[in-house]
């Protein structure tokens, strides 16, 4: 790695974590932070001096960056003008016993402030004199929405025209990328003047940039803006400074600290990267999926046996030194995974049958692993037996393992190496399934933003438009992640409402994971007709929703007859024409989903909400029935 | 009541209402509206046919009003003109069977219209046509992001131009408050054209109208918009058909249909009394809050009973029958209810200690429950003793009673009329405390709307603006309702954290309640100093919070050491100056606050985040410490 390549200092502003003052300097440092804003309402309502916070985050091992925010100062009438001076001092005091050498000063939003970009020269000029006489600094911030600086290039001006040592100019990505503003020009302010960038990203919204700023920020990669352009082009100036997270965002307000700091600390570290700071090992390039793997009890394991071979999978093969079985059918591989004391005992226990592990195929596995590492992933190695393979596993931000299987490996596969197989049904054609085309998983609400950032860092996937499906007790939102080759897709969905499917699913299952599996075969018709029996038990669809399909996408009367008899879901987009149909759910943990894409590149997000209706009747009709 | 005005028929569209088909229609027959508009998704997703939810809807009593929506019809180019006709007869096929007559078309949104009124006139003229043939008739709405049609206006112009008598205009108050249309003209539409009228507020946000439509709409009255006069000029225009809510929400989708059914009727009736439909008697004048009374049991009862007589209540008598306490001081009764075997032992059953019923002095009690009865409020009578008074009490919608106290009522008070006095404790001076400032609720998040449209409808309180505050575990959104005179103030809390103040509380208490009371003293310093004894266990301040204040206010030294050596918060408005201090909570329930209001108006919103990091750490202390 080339070591002349500068590794800035990584911050984060108190205001961007949940809890109290203490509880927030615990998080950011456990993350691994350098240092931290702290802002000033966490100071205010903390029971204890400034000189206290000093030393816990002494303790802690974390540098206090920056003292901020000091409002509306610059511009004012005389009488105010002599009041606000006052009002430095005061926090000058602050800082001192905190230990903060400098303070963030953002742009004035009072009505009464003068337009005088000379004026608001003199002000911080007579500021920042005041500041260097206690070896203190000032750093001026265009707000987006100030009363007359709101651009970097006005705020930069003011600096320039000040010509004060003391004074220094603060970059702030949401501010400047919010209004659309050019970064040209970044790159020719001299480095020693930019005293500090503050980066972060949110989705694209239209609505006031105000309270855009204030609900829905999050981390570079969790939203839409130009992040990491913005970050080169100020690393590009020679900046040296901290890259410091500043997120107002109402879930992370209530989320775990240290969950968040945790995404918060790989985001920069990928950011830093993307602009052109110390390099990552290249993201993996994915094979798609080489197996999923059920935890499962013994009789969950037959129940789930039974209704694989009800679609067509054979048994394959059974583990060399665990209680784990083998099914396939065509590149489709699953392991439900019986053994006791292992991490899908562990699995089972909190989550009942469900899918623990994933096999990815991908083209380095050590390159991955070492480009997880980096960005803050936890590995994970399962105990084996003699001659069995050891492969490489990084948990998920909810603990799922996912396996990485190189494909320029060994020339031995993993399951000649671990399972006995058996000689005729190896390789069950069944009923024509060929590949796992999608899996989509279910998490709380507020956890959307960690599995987007740890998809997008860590495997180098790209996240999809969000689509909102209606489910009959609540809105579902779902966006999916998808690998560049597409061999690798992965929706994500969330509920606001416990009441949905997906919302029933993250209660009954306790947290996040695979709630929906989908095969590809290349003849739908062909699979359901031939192959599947009636005991895999397919959702039903209502006739309602023939007679509405064929209205809108103007199907003929045999083409809708068909689609009728087979039970067959239809959607079309640019790339071409969507086959599918559900199962009914196993255990009210995962369904299966039946699909045949001819070009096709969505998800049947258009008949989303009728499987979401149909699964409410389902479950209320098992709930109904007597046991 | 004039008879002479018309009360139309009540409607709601499916889509307001979560659940599947059935029970939407079941929710919409329990409140008691006349029919529905069926939303085309709900049918698709039905497992039933068109007659079967025809068969629902006539056995619960319910019209199908409409059936919407029929999208992007009018004005296409002609190779769809053709294929839209066809659409248009199947949908009417479903139509017959569903029994609905009517049909809305909502304005093309399709990039390809064609933008030419005469040219969609003709297009509408044919589907009337061939609707009138059916027996059926067809509404043309404007939607606020059509291609070419957006303004109500431009719809009645191609109604107009198509003049077809089976074709007529839908008024829609969203689409057209939403995007400031004028409401001048609609009184000269002629009321047999204005086929239908559909009613949705919602609260003023600055993002795109399609959004905001999709998601934030809400009943009349919870929002911001001019539904009323909206509402007055259709009605003036001679409008007879169907006052109906076509609301799309993401928490009424997952919120219990029935209470969401409720609420939308009461706003209904609200909205067609405020509109110069048939009056409702005038809401109440209050006079204040004459009691609060508590459910205890025997332990928790004299605890509380100590807590007050702390803060210088005095014990002023004994219920005639009931194992009921009377505390007072100034003018302020509280009440402590140990009875068995009542409202309020079910409560306390429920709750824990917490405040079950409030009396409220008013005007007119009758007059306030005849209103109260016509806006679908239920009544509650407990069983009284003999010569005690029976004093008429409404349930608000989370069970909690409110006494109607008539001040112009009996000349024996309740206090007089069912308690056993002490002679001395009468009227305790105690510790200045003069009367009840404010009482604040704490709501499940998805209810602040329905209490809003309870307290503005049945009582006729305005709701101020919309405050958040940040809790450290998250925000905590506040938003007050007032009476004209002032006499009776609630702030409403909601939180969607559960880990804030407000939340705690809420699972805590197991739903919503009264969980802060402010008592007004006109010398704040002078009841903490001469009067409030250690153990009323004052909320300690942070230091840093006086160095703030004063730095942010301008406040002398000598001003804030007397803030500081008494403990308190200061804020103040355009008004006047607030002082304020809290208690520590009584058993995470509520928490008392004592404040000394000099012409302000607020509510002490900017220390609020203050006192909620100040109760974290209490409460995470209480949890702490040795049992």
């Amino acid at each position: 790695m080339d070591t002349t390549i500068w590794r800035h200092p990584k911050s984060i502003a108190t205001v961007s974590l949940s809890g109290t003052l203490p509880e927030k300097l615990e998080a950011a440092a456990a993350a691994g932070f350098d240092g931290v804003e702290i802002f000033e309402n966490d100071l205010l309502n903390f029971d204890g001096s400034p000189a206290d916070v000093r030393r816990i985050a002494a303790d802690l091992g974390l540098a206090i960056m920056l003292y901020q925010p000091f409002r509306d100062f610059e511009a004012m009438p005389d009488a105010i003008r002599e009041r606000n001076m006052a009002r430095a001092e005061r926090k000058f005091d602050v800082m001192e016993e905190l230990g903060a050498r400098m303070v963030l000063v953002c742009s004035n939003v009072q009505e009464i402030a003068i337009d005088d970009p000379a004026r608001a020269a003199a002000d911080l000029r007579a500021m920042a004199e005041a500041a260097a006489k206690r070896g203190l600094s000032v750093a001026y911030e265009a707000l987006a929405w100030g009363r007359h600086t709101r651009r970097w290039r006005q705020a930069w001006e003011i600096v320039r025209q000040a010509d004060h040592p003391a004074l220094g100019l603060v970059l702030d990505s949401f501010h400047t990328l919010a209004l659309g503003d050019t970064l040209e020009g970044i790159g020719e302010v001299p480095a020693e003047k930019i005293f500090f960038m503050q980066l972060a990203d949110a989705p694209r919204m239209s609505m006031d940039v105000l309270s855009w700023s204030r609900h829905y920020r999050n981390f570079p990669g969790q939203g839409d803006l130009a992040v990491t352009e913005f970050a080169r082009a100020a690393m590009g100036a020679g900046y040296r400074g901290p890259l410091s997270l500043e997120i107002f965002n109402d879930e992370f307000r209530a989320a775990p600290a240290r969950l968040t700091a945790l995404d918060g600390l790989r985001s920069l570290i990928w950011l830093e990267s993307e602009a052109g700071g110390p390099p990552l090992p290249a993201p993996p390039r994915f094979g798609g999926v080489d197996f999923l793997e059920f935890a499962v009890d013994y009789v969950t394991g037959r129940e789930l046996g039974a209704r694989l071979r009800s679609l067509g999978f054979g048994h394959a093969g059974r583990h060399r030194s665990k209680a784990v079985e083998l099914y396939r059918q065509g590149g489709v591989n699953i392991i439900l995974n019986a053994e006791q004391d292992s991490a899908a005992a562990e699995h089972f226990q909190l989550h009942g049958p469900s899918v623990c592990a994933l096999g990815l195929k991908v083209d380095d596995a050590q390159r991955a692993v070492t480009r997880a590492r980096a960005l803050l992933c936890k590995e994970w190695r399962e105990r084996i037996g003699p001659h069995e393979r050891s492969i490489p596993a990084l948990r998920a931000p909810d603990g799922m393992l996912f396996y990485l299987i190189d494909e320029q490996g060994s020339d031995r596969s993993i399951y000649e190496s671990d399972f006995v197989l058996e000689p005729g049904g190896a390789d069950s054609a069944g009923a024509g399934l060929m590949a796992i085309d999608h899996i989509a998983q279910a998490l709380p609400p507020h956890r959307l933003d960690s599995f987007v950032l740890f998809y997008k860092t860590v495997f180098g996937l790209q996240a999809q438009a969000l689509h909102e499906i209606a489910d009959p007790y609540g809105l579902v939102k779902s966006r999916a992640m998808v690998s560049a080759e597409q061999s690798l897709r992965i929706p994500l969905n969330v509920s606001e409402s416990s009441r949905t499917a997906t919302g029933r699913f993250i209660t009954a299952y306790a947290g996040s994971g695979i709630h929906h599996i989908a095969f590809r075969t290349p003849d739908l018709c062909a699979t359901l007709d031939q192959a599947v029996p009636a005991e895999a038990a397919m959702l039903h669809v209502p006739d309602n929703y023939y007679d509405d399909v064929g209205a809108r996408l103007g199907l003929d009367d045999a083409a809708l007859e068909h689609l009728r008899q087979h039970q067959l879901l239809y959607d079309r987009d640019a790339g071409g024409e969507f086959l599918h149909a559900y199962t009914e759910p196993f255990h009210d943990r995962f369904f299966f989903e039946l699909v045949q894409r001819d070009g096709y590149l969505g998800f049947g997000a258009a008949n989303a909400s009728l499987r979401m209706a149909a699964q409410a009747l389902a479950s209320r009709n098992r709930q109904a029935r007597p046991a």
